[in-house]
Protein backbone atom coordinates (compact mmCIF):
# COMPACT_ATOMS: atom_id res chain seq x y z
CA UNK A 1 0.00 0.00 0.00
CA UNK A 2 1.08 3.70 -1.05
CA UNK A 3 2.67 5.59 1.45
CA UNK A 4 0.61 8.74 2.38
CA UNK A 5 2.15 11.69 2.23
CA UNK A 6 1.92 15.83 2.86
CA UNK A 7 3.69 18.29 1.13
CA UNK A 8 4.39 21.23 2.85
CA UNK A 9 5.96 24.02 0.57
CA UNK A 10 6.01 27.88 0.27
CA UNK A 11 7.30 28.15 -3.43
CA UNK A 12 7.25 27.34 -6.53
CA UNK A 13 7.56 23.33 -5.66
CA UNK A 14 10.22 21.85 -7.89
CA UNK A 15 11.11 19.26 -5.44
CA UNK A 16 7.10 18.37 -5.25
CA UNK A 17 6.82 18.01 -8.85
CA UNK A 18 10.26 15.73 -8.41
CA UNK A 19 7.75 13.30 -6.03
CA UNK A 20 4.60 13.80 -8.54
CA UNK A 21 7.25 12.68 -11.36
CA UNK A 22 8.46 9.65 -10.04
CA UNK A 23 5.47 8.85 -8.71
CA UNK A 24 3.47 9.18 -11.74
CA UNK A 25 6.28 7.07 -13.90
CA UNK A 26 5.60 4.65 -10.69
CA UNK A 27 9.01 4.77 -9.38
CA UNK A 28 7.92 6.29 -6.00
CA UNK A 29 5.46 4.23 -3.89
CA UNK A 30 3.28 7.31 -2.10
CA UNK A 31 0.18 8.69 -2.29
CA UNK A 32 -0.08 12.49 -1.96
CA UNK A 33 -2.95 13.03 0.14
CA UNK A 34 -2.04 16.80 0.72
CA UNK A 35 -0.15 19.87 -0.66
CA UNK A 36 -0.35 22.56 1.54
CA UNK A 37 1.12 26.03 1.34
CA UNK A 38 1.34 29.31 3.69
CA UNK A 39 1.77 31.36 0.73
CA UNK A 40 -1.67 31.66 -1.12
CA UNK A 41 -1.44 31.26 -5.06
CA UNK A 42 2.11 29.60 -4.71
CA UNK A 43 3.17 27.49 -7.49
CA UNK A 44 3.34 24.48 -5.89
CA UNK A 45 -0.38 24.84 -5.47
CA UNK A 46 -0.96 25.03 -9.40
CA UNK A 47 1.61 21.90 -9.59
CA UNK A 48 -0.43 19.92 -6.87
CA UNK A 49 -3.72 20.48 -8.94
CA UNK A 50 -2.08 19.49 -12.01
CA UNK A 51 -1.21 16.41 -10.72
CA UNK A 52 -4.57 15.63 -8.86
CA UNK A 53 -3.61 16.11 -5.32
CA UNK A 54 -5.92 17.49 -2.80
CA UNK A 55 -4.59 21.45 -2.08
CA UNK A 56 -4.83 23.79 0.98
CA UNK A 57 -3.94 27.24 1.57
CA UNK A 58 -3.25 28.43 4.65
CA UNK A 59 -1.90 32.05 5.16
CA UNK A 60 0.61 32.27 8.36
CA UNK A 61 -0.52 36.10 7.84
CA UNK A 62 -3.95 35.08 9.01
CA UNK A 63 -3.05 34.01 12.24
CA UNK A 64 -2.11 35.66 14.99
CA UNK A 65 0.91 33.73 15.93
CA UNK A 66 2.82 31.12 15.08
CA UNK A 67 1.11 28.57 17.49
CA UNK A 68 -2.00 28.98 16.09
CA UNK A 69 -1.14 28.93 12.73
CA UNK A 70 1.25 25.80 13.50
CA UNK A 71 -2.08 24.27 14.88
CA UNK A 72 -4.47 24.80 12.05
CA UNK A 73 -1.36 22.84 10.01
CA UNK A 74 -1.29 20.52 12.01
CA UNK A 75 -5.31 20.04 11.89
CA UNK A 76 -5.11 20.17 8.07
CA UNK A 77 -2.48 17.45 8.12
CA UNK A 78 -3.97 15.41 10.52
CA UNK A 79 -7.44 15.28 8.84
CA UNK A 80 -5.46 14.43 5.15
CA UNK A 81 -4.47 11.16 6.92
CA UNK A 82 -1.36 11.95 5.99
CA UNK A 83 1.67 8.93 7.15
CA UNK A 84 4.63 11.55 6.95
CA UNK A 85 5.20 14.63 6.24
CA UNK A 86 7.25 16.30 3.95
CA UNK A 87 9.33 19.74 3.68
CA UNK A 88 10.11 21.06 0.59
CA UNK A 89 10.79 24.75 0.15
CA UNK A 90 8.92 25.66 3.44
CA UNK A 91 10.23 28.87 4.74
CA UNK A 92 9.20 28.64 8.31
CA UNK A 93 10.37 26.95 11.41
CA UNK A 94 7.94 24.55 12.96
CA UNK A 95 7.10 24.75 16.49
CA UNK A 96 7.69 22.03 19.33
CA UNK A 97 3.90 21.47 19.60
CA UNK A 98 3.66 20.67 15.95
CA UNK A 99 6.33 18.49 15.68
CA UNK A 100 5.49 16.42 19.00
CA UNK A 101 2.53 15.40 16.96
CA UNK A 102 4.47 14.42 14.26
CA UNK A 103 7.36 12.94 16.11
CA UNK A 104 9.46 11.30 13.91
CA UNK A 105 7.47 11.88 10.75
CA UNK A 106 8.88 15.23 9.71
CA UNK A 107 11.68 15.27 6.77
CA UNK A 108 13.34 18.38 5.50
CA UNK A 109 15.71 19.01 2.63
CA UNK A 110 18.46 21.79 2.47
CA UNK A 111 21.09 22.43 -0.13
CA UNK A 112 24.40 21.44 1.54
CA UNK A 113 25.69 19.12 3.33
CA UNK A 114 24.91 19.70 6.39
CA UNK A 115 26.03 20.71 9.21
CA UNK A 116 28.24 23.34 7.04
CA UNK A 117 25.74 26.34 5.63
CA UNK A 118 22.56 25.60 7.59
CA UNK A 119 19.71 28.59 7.33
CA UNK A 120 18.03 29.81 4.26
CA UNK A 121 21.24 31.12 2.19
CA UNK A 122 22.67 27.56 2.21
CA UNK A 123 23.98 27.72 -1.30
CA UNK A 124 24.98 30.90 -1.93
CA UNK A 125 26.56 30.76 1.67
CA UNK A 126 28.90 27.55 0.16
CA UNK A 127 30.04 29.34 -2.62
CA UNK A 128 31.37 32.31 -0.56
CA UNK A 129 33.29 30.37 1.55
CA UNK A 130 34.88 28.58 -1.51
CA UNK A 131 34.12 25.09 -0.93
CA UNK A 132 34.92 22.70 -3.58
CA UNK A 133 32.38 20.13 -2.03
CA UNK A 134 28.98 20.83 -1.22
CA UNK A 135 25.50 19.20 -1.81
CA UNK A 136 22.46 18.19 -0.30
CA UNK A 137 21.10 17.06 2.86
CA UNK A 138 17.67 15.08 3.67
CA UNK A 139 16.92 15.09 7.57
CA UNK A 140 14.22 14.67 10.35
CA UNK A 141 13.18 18.03 11.48
CA UNK A 142 13.53 19.36 14.99
CA UNK A 143 12.90 22.12 16.77
CA UNK A 144 16.47 24.04 15.86
CA UNK A 145 17.30 24.96 12.64
CA UNK A 146 18.45 21.89 9.86
CA UNK A 147 19.63 20.29 12.80
CA UNK A 148 17.87 16.83 12.69
CA UNK A 149 18.92 13.78 12.05
CA UNK A 150 20.58 12.95 8.69
CA UNK A 151 18.63 10.39 6.14
CA UNK A 152 20.40 10.80 2.87
CA UNK A 153 23.43 13.08 1.69
CA UNK A 154 24.56 14.09 -1.56
CA UNK A 155 28.12 15.86 -2.78
CA UNK A 156 28.78 17.87 -5.52
CA UNK A 157 31.83 20.00 -6.78
CA UNK A 158 31.72 23.55 -6.35
CA UNK A 159 33.73 25.25 -8.87
CA UNK A 160 35.75 28.88 -8.53
CA UNK A 161 34.05 32.08 -9.99
CA UNK A 162 30.57 30.00 -11.63
CA UNK A 163 27.69 31.11 -11.82
CA UNK A 164 25.43 30.67 -8.65
CA UNK A 165 22.78 29.18 -11.21
CA UNK A 166 24.98 26.72 -12.31
CA UNK A 167 26.16 25.22 -8.79
CA UNK A 168 22.26 25.58 -7.41
CA UNK A 169 21.36 23.53 -10.64
CA UNK A 170 23.77 21.04 -9.60
CA UNK A 171 22.61 20.60 -6.03
CA UNK A 172 18.99 21.11 -7.18
CA UNK A 173 19.22 18.29 -9.96
CA UNK A 174 20.41 15.90 -6.90
CA UNK A 175 17.96 17.06 -4.45
CA UNK A 176 15.29 15.57 -6.98
CA UNK A 177 17.08 12.46 -6.97
CA UNK A 178 17.34 11.59 -2.91
CA UNK A 179 14.22 13.19 -1.84
CA UNK A 180 11.92 10.94 -3.53
CA UNK A 181 14.51 8.18 -2.48
CA UNK A 182 14.20 9.10 0.92
CA UNK A 183 10.66 8.80 0.60
CA UNK A 184 10.68 5.52 -1.25
CA UNK A 185 12.79 4.08 2.01
CA UNK A 186 10.17 5.00 4.37
CA UNK A 187 7.71 3.94 1.65
CA UNK A 188 9.40 0.10 2.08
CA UNK A 189 9.77 0.57 6.28
CA UNK A 190 13.56 0.37 5.57
CA UNK A 191 14.27 3.93 7.77
CA UNK A 192 15.68 2.74 10.97
CA UNK A 193 17.05 6.03 13.44
CA UNK A 194 18.56 5.84 16.78
CA UNK A 195 20.06 8.79 18.54
CA UNK A 196 21.43 10.67 15.73
CA UNK A 197 21.99 7.35 13.57
CA UNK A 198 19.99 6.68 11.08
CA UNK A 199 20.02 3.17 9.03
CA UNK A 200 18.76 1.96 6.03
CA UNK A 201 17.80 -1.42 6.22
CA UNK A 202 18.97 -3.11 2.92
CA UNK A 203 17.23 -4.61 0.41
CA UNK A 204 18.62 -7.31 -1.49
CA UNK A 205 16.02 -6.94 -4.40
CA UNK A 206 17.34 -3.43 -4.99
CA UNK A 207 20.56 -2.62 -7.25
CA UNK A 208 22.59 0.37 -5.73
CA UNK A 209 23.89 3.01 -8.02
CA UNK A 210 27.88 3.68 -7.93
CA UNK A 211 28.75 7.06 -8.75
CA UNK A 212 30.34 7.25 -12.61
CA UNK A 213 31.35 10.87 -12.13
CA UNK A 214 32.15 13.70 -10.00
CA UNK A 215 28.97 13.25 -7.70
CA UNK A 216 28.29 10.94 -4.21
CA UNK A 217 25.53 9.79 -2.79
CA UNK A 218 25.30 8.10 1.15
CA UNK A 219 23.39 5.95 1.21
CA UNK A 220 23.87 5.00 -2.36
CA UNK A 221 20.81 5.81 -4.75
CA UNK A 222 18.86 3.00 -5.92
CA UNK A 223 17.43 1.97 -9.58
CA UNK A 224 15.01 4.36 -10.54
CA UNK A 225 16.48 7.28 -8.78
CA UNK B 1 63.60 22.14 -10.54
CA UNK B 2 61.75 20.74 -7.08
CA UNK B 3 59.73 22.76 -4.70
CA UNK B 4 61.41 23.04 -1.51
CA UNK B 5 59.25 22.11 1.30
CA UNK B 6 59.13 22.17 5.17
CA UNK B 7 56.78 19.25 7.08
CA UNK B 8 55.64 20.85 10.49
CA UNK B 9 54.28 18.03 12.48
CA UNK B 10 53.56 16.36 15.73
CA UNK B 11 52.81 13.09 15.39
CA UNK B 12 53.16 10.15 14.00
CA UNK B 13 53.37 11.50 10.88
CA UNK B 14 51.19 9.13 8.62
CA UNK B 15 50.88 12.15 6.00
CA UNK B 16 54.77 12.86 5.58
CA UNK B 17 55.48 9.35 4.84
CA UNK B 18 52.59 9.71 1.98
CA UNK B 19 54.90 12.76 0.77
CA UNK B 20 58.22 10.76 1.23
CA UNK B 21 56.79 7.86 -0.58
CA UNK B 22 55.12 10.06 -3.57
CA UNK B 23 58.59 11.55 -4.19
CA UNK B 24 60.63 8.41 -4.14
CA UNK B 25 58.14 7.14 -6.82
CA UNK B 26 58.51 10.26 -8.66
CA UNK B 27 55.03 11.43 -8.53
CA UNK B 28 55.79 14.55 -6.13
CA UNK B 29 58.03 17.14 -8.12
CA UNK B 30 59.19 18.51 -4.38
CA UNK B 31 62.68 18.20 -1.59
CA UNK B 32 62.22 17.66 1.81
CA UNK B 33 64.40 20.53 2.91
CA UNK B 34 63.13 20.16 6.68
CA UNK B 35 61.04 18.01 8.87
CA UNK B 36 60.57 19.49 12.14
CA UNK B 37 58.52 18.43 15.23
CA UNK B 38 57.85 20.53 18.53
CA UNK B 39 57.83 16.92 19.98
CA UNK B 40 60.76 15.46 20.93
CA UNK B 41 61.19 11.77 19.90
CA UNK B 42 58.16 12.30 17.60
CA UNK B 43 57.71 9.06 14.71
CA UNK B 44 57.93 11.23 12.10
CA UNK B 45 61.26 12.11 12.93
CA UNK B 46 62.14 8.95 12.58
CA UNK B 47 60.37 8.50 9.54
CA UNK B 48 62.20 11.92 8.19
CA UNK B 49 65.61 10.05 8.95
CA UNK B 50 65.00 6.83 7.16
CA UNK B 51 63.75 9.15 4.35
CA UNK B 52 67.19 11.29 4.10
CA UNK B 53 65.46 14.59 5.19
CA UNK B 54 67.25 17.18 7.30
CA UNK B 55 64.95 17.23 10.99
CA UNK B 56 64.64 19.45 13.73
CA UNK B 57 63.68 19.44 17.04
CA UNK B 58 61.42 22.54 18.76
CA UNK B 59 60.65 21.15 22.08
CA UNK B 60 57.50 24.18 22.62
CA UNK B 61 57.84 23.52 26.36
CA UNK B 62 61.40 25.53 26.25
CA UNK B 63 60.07 28.34 24.81
CA UNK B 64 58.47 31.30 27.48
CA UNK B 65 55.54 31.48 25.14
CA UNK B 66 53.86 31.21 21.87
CA UNK B 67 55.52 33.76 20.20
CA UNK B 68 58.88 33.08 21.36
CA UNK B 69 58.35 29.76 19.67
CA UNK B 70 57.09 30.48 17.09
CA UNK B 71 59.98 33.09 15.89
CA UNK B 72 62.36 30.26 16.40
CA UNK B 73 60.32 27.67 14.16
CA UNK B 74 59.94 30.58 11.67
CA UNK B 75 63.88 31.19 11.43
CA UNK B 76 64.59 27.22 11.61
CA UNK B 77 62.03 27.01 8.49
CA UNK B 78 63.42 30.20 6.72
CA UNK B 79 66.77 28.81 7.19
CA UNK B 80 65.83 26.02 4.86
CA UNK B 81 65.18 27.79 1.93
CA UNK B 82 61.55 26.33 2.12
CA UNK B 83 59.35 27.54 -0.42
CA UNK B 84 56.01 26.04 1.19
CA UNK B 85 55.56 25.32 4.53
CA UNK B 86 53.08 21.65 5.14
CA UNK B 87 51.55 20.81 8.36
CA UNK B 88 50.84 17.34 8.97
CA UNK B 89 49.35 16.92 11.98
CA UNK B 90 50.34 19.94 13.55
CA UNK B 91 48.65 20.23 16.76
CA UNK B 92 49.45 23.90 17.48
CA UNK B 93 48.02 27.03 16.48
CA UNK B 94 50.28 29.64 14.57
CA UNK B 95 50.67 32.96 15.43
CA UNK B 96 49.69 35.64 12.96
CA UNK B 97 53.71 37.00 13.00
CA UNK B 98 54.58 33.47 11.93
CA UNK B 99 51.91 33.54 9.50
CA UNK B 100 52.45 36.94 8.01
CA UNK B 101 56.15 35.44 7.60
CA UNK B 102 54.95 33.10 5.01
CA UNK B 103 52.26 34.46 3.86
CA UNK B 104 50.03 32.07 1.41
CA UNK B 105 52.84 29.39 1.71
CA UNK B 106 51.54 27.00 4.66
CA UNK B 107 49.06 24.54 4.05
CA UNK B 108 47.51 22.26 6.18
CA UNK B 109 45.26 18.93 5.95
CA UNK B 110 41.22 18.50 8.15
CA UNK B 111 39.85 15.37 8.35
CA UNK B 112 36.47 16.88 7.89
CA UNK B 113 34.97 18.92 4.68
CA UNK B 114 35.50 22.07 6.57
CA UNK B 115 33.89 24.30 7.40
CA UNK B 116 31.90 21.19 9.25
CA UNK B 117 33.68 19.98 12.26
CA UNK B 118 36.56 22.23 12.52
CA UNK B 119 38.75 21.29 15.77
CA UNK B 120 40.97 18.54 16.71
CA UNK B 121 38.20 15.93 16.79
CA UNK B 122 36.90 16.73 13.22
CA UNK B 123 36.35 13.13 12.21
CA UNK B 124 34.85 11.91 15.33
CA UNK B 125 32.66 14.86 16.00
CA UNK B 126 31.24 14.00 12.39
CA UNK B 127 30.43 10.66 13.33
CA UNK B 128 28.64 11.24 16.82
CA UNK B 129 26.42 13.81 14.48
CA UNK B 130 25.59 11.27 12.58
CA UNK B 131 26.50 12.57 8.81
CA UNK B 132 26.36 10.42 5.73
CA UNK B 133 29.52 12.11 4.16
CA UNK B 134 32.18 13.47 5.43
CA UNK B 135 35.81 13.68 4.16
CA UNK B 136 38.96 15.85 3.98
CA UNK B 137 40.34 19.21 3.14
CA UNK B 138 43.14 20.88 2.28
CA UNK B 139 43.64 24.26 2.96
CA UNK B 140 45.62 27.51 3.70
CA UNK B 141 46.44 28.55 7.44
CA UNK B 142 45.36 31.55 8.10
CA UNK B 143 44.76 32.89 11.90
CA UNK B 144 41.26 31.63 12.44
CA UNK B 145 41.25 27.78 13.31
CA UNK B 146 40.55 25.42 10.35
CA UNK B 147 39.50 28.60 8.22
CA UNK B 148 42.13 29.15 5.19
CA UNK B 149 40.56 29.24 1.72
CA UNK B 150 39.88 25.65 0.69
CA UNK B 151 42.69 24.24 -2.21
CA UNK B 152 40.88 20.29 -2.46
CA UNK B 153 38.62 18.61 -0.81
CA UNK B 154 37.77 15.05 -0.66
CA UNK B 155 33.73 13.03 0.40
CA UNK B 156 33.70 9.60 1.59
CA UNK B 157 30.84 7.87 3.06
CA UNK B 158 30.33 7.54 6.72
CA UNK B 159 28.40 4.36 7.98
CA UNK B 160 26.10 4.28 11.33
CA UNK B 161 27.68 2.13 13.81
CA UNK B 162 31.00 1.69 12.13
CA UNK B 163 33.71 1.98 14.26
CA UNK B 164 35.68 5.02 14.16
CA UNK B 165 39.00 3.68 13.15
CA UNK B 166 37.40 2.15 9.71
CA UNK B 167 35.66 5.69 9.19
CA UNK B 168 39.07 7.55 10.28
CA UNK B 169 41.13 4.70 7.94
CA UNK B 170 38.80 5.77 5.15
CA UNK B 171 39.57 9.42 5.29
CA UNK B 172 43.26 9.05 6.18
CA UNK B 173 43.68 7.34 2.41
CA UNK B 174 42.48 9.90 0.56
CA UNK B 175 44.43 12.37 2.82
CA UNK B 176 47.49 10.89 1.61
CA UNK B 177 46.32 10.92 -1.93
CA UNK B 178 44.98 14.82 -1.88
CA UNK B 179 47.76 16.57 -0.29
CA UNK B 180 50.74 15.65 -2.31
CA UNK B 181 48.28 16.13 -5.36
CA UNK B 182 47.90 19.61 -3.77
CA UNK B 183 51.80 20.41 -3.24
CA UNK B 184 52.17 18.59 -6.86
CA UNK B 185 50.18 21.81 -8.09
CA UNK B 186 51.77 24.02 -6.36
CA UNK B 187 55.47 22.43 -7.34
CA UNK B 188 53.77 23.17 -11.23
CA UNK B 189 52.76 26.55 -10.34
CA UNK B 190 49.36 25.95 -10.99
CA UNK B 191 47.12 27.06 -7.76
CA UNK B 192 45.67 30.82 -8.27
CA UNK B 193 43.96 32.24 -5.39
CA UNK B 194 41.85 34.98 -5.42
CA UNK B 195 40.12 36.15 -1.59
CA UNK B 196 38.50 32.67 -0.53
CA UNK B 197 38.51 31.35 -4.31
CA UNK B 198 41.26 28.94 -4.67
CA UNK B 199 41.64 27.36 -8.73
CA UNK B 200 44.00 24.98 -10.02
CA UNK B 201 45.34 25.90 -13.43
CA UNK B 202 44.17 23.52 -15.99
CA UNK B 203 46.83 21.56 -17.29
CA UNK B 204 46.14 19.51 -20.62
CA UNK B 205 48.67 16.77 -20.00
CA UNK B 206 47.70 15.31 -17.13
CA UNK B 207 44.82 12.82 -17.06
CA UNK B 208 41.95 13.34 -14.37
CA UNK B 209 40.84 10.94 -12.25
CA UNK B 210 36.89 10.26 -12.29
CA UNK B 211 35.65 8.60 -9.40
CA UNK B 212 34.76 5.10 -9.83
CA UNK B 213 33.04 4.56 -6.27
CA UNK B 214 31.98 6.05 -3.33
CA UNK B 215 34.28 9.16 -2.90
CA UNK B 216 34.28 12.20 -4.87
CA UNK B 217 37.29 14.88 -5.05
CA UNK B 218 37.48 18.22 -6.24
CA UNK B 219 39.73 19.06 -7.93
CA UNK B 220 39.77 16.05 -9.22
CA UNK B 221 43.14 13.92 -8.54
CA UNK B 222 45.24 13.74 -11.70
CA UNK B 223 47.53 10.32 -12.65
CA UNK B 224 49.52 9.23 -10.10
CA UNK B 225 47.58 10.46 -6.89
Amino acid sequence: MALKIAIVASGSGTNAQAMFDRIKEGRLDAEVVLVVSNRPGARVLDRARAFGAPVAELDHKAFPDRETFDAALAETIAASGAELVVLAGYMRMLTPAFLHAFAGRVINIHPAILPSFPGVHGGPDAQAWGVKITGCTVHFVDDKMDNGAVIVQAAVPANPGEDIDELMNRIHSFEHRIYPQAIQWFAEGRVRVQDRNVSILPDAGRRQIVPDGHWLVWPPLEEGF
